[in-house]
């Protein structure tokens, strides 16, 4: 007999940004249920601490290392946790967790998976700031670690010429401050100068700080790694308040 | 003396899609500390009782107008919540609530306003076939209640000519069920005809039903009000199983 079976189970989980304000129903019985719980060091730090429970942090650099742990522990059996901040299925764990499936052991095609989503970043933002995304948007990544520069310009300039709101998530890392900026001279040259743009730097934790601006005033020097950039469509609107940061959401109607 | 004091406070909750399984902990307080919530039927008998709540529910139609009843009693002094599926900054409530500010009675802009993003529809959707949202991705609501066809055409023409994956919302309606024939032409003409093709009916309830086809070989006359339609881009992949549906994931490489 060499038949192998599987009695493991991985959950991909996704914790929202900040504290435990975001987390679900499904995200807190799937940790609660984990024998392990496997992530970057400080996704796993806000994991609600269950007695008997295996942590294991790692780099924030080694995401398919992870998937691959993650997976051989839930084919031996345990009940694993892969958590993520915001949404696992978003830019996050989700993808390397399928990513290692498909060139992996065959047997974990098999496993029991779970992906339990999360709050994204760009809808934490867009709470705080009223309802940007209320409207037809894209959703880009700027990193350049795994696709070319050139595939992220034609990605901008179809979400401008289509008019969307646009969510830029990694706009900007130490090795590669530039593409913030290369971004902004794109928009720049299709979008109008009073395109509303919001800068939203580590929404749902205490230093938060909340940036609404114009796509001639803002200054992308502003953007770091904890910043989830929104550009507004052409029907995003400004709303003043007297003692308090602007509303800022897009008309259900086409402008 | 004729000042206004505003006391009351509009909650604008997500309860994501289908049960309790997706309700964050932000939006589980909210729903408690409520006096009155106010919603579209359906999504009023989703929240879980609270003695000696007013629930006011209304019709799907008539948001602008349930906004206004919401606003009218926060400003009044309540502590109110509205209430959407999925998450209410995403083609739902909270566009709306906005409107009504901006068209309203400017004491409502001074109002204390909190936004409880959810579990979007594409959410649940992605989690439940694998992690088709993993990279860069546009999102379109095909309704042209409020905008004009060709504007969604012009939309859906960049974002499958800049290959993103696409998610469509409001894909049909009883009115108009022609609209989702119309964006499967327009996509045919584009787009590879293997490009991976999602139907997400009815996530998270007891009648959810998924298919996963191609571009070719799908059928929009499967396509009905509940259902959420993802497109996938050129990094989009199947990874079939032996005993159940294959996952589908977007590789986080540019082909």
């Amino acid at each position: 007999m060499n038949e192998r079976v599987v009695s493991g189970r991985l959950s991909i989980i996704g914790l929202g940004p900040g504290d435990e304000t975001y987390l679900t129903q499904q995200a807190r019985d799937a940790l609660r249920e984990a024998q392990d719980v496997i992530g970057y060091a400080p996704y796993v730090a806000r994991v609600p601490v269950t007695p008997g429970q295996t942590r294991i942090e790692s780099d924030n650099r080694v995401e398919l290392q992870r998937a691959k742990e993650a997976l051989e522990r839930a084919a031996a059996g345990r009940k694993v946790a892969v958590v993520s901040g915001g949404d696992p299925g978003i830019f996050a764990m989700a993808a390397a967790v399928f990513e290692a499936i498909e060139t992996g052991d065959p047997a974990w095609r098999e496993l029991d998976i779970e992906v339990a989503p999360g709050i994204s970043a760009m809808q934490a933002a867009a709470a705080r700031v009223g309802a940007p995304l209320g409207h037809d948007f894209c959703v880009i990544s700027l990193s350049d670690n795994l696709k070319p520069w050139d595939v992220i310009e034609k990605r901008l300039e179809h979400a401008a010429r289509g008019d969307f709101v646009i969510a830029l998530y990694n706009p900007a890392s130490r090795a590669r401050p530039q593409r913030i900026h290369d971004a902004f001279a794109l928009l720049r040259r299709v979008l109008a100068p009073e395109r509303l743009v919001v800068f939203a730097k580590s929404v749902g934790r205490v230093e938060e700080d909340i940036i609404v601006s114009t796509l001639d005033e803002a200054d992308p020097n502003e953007v770091d790694m904890t910043t989830l950039v929104l550009i507004g469509s052409s029907g995003t609107r400004l709303l003043p308040r007297a003692d308090a940061r602007p509303w800022v959401y897009t008309s259900r109607k086409a402008p």
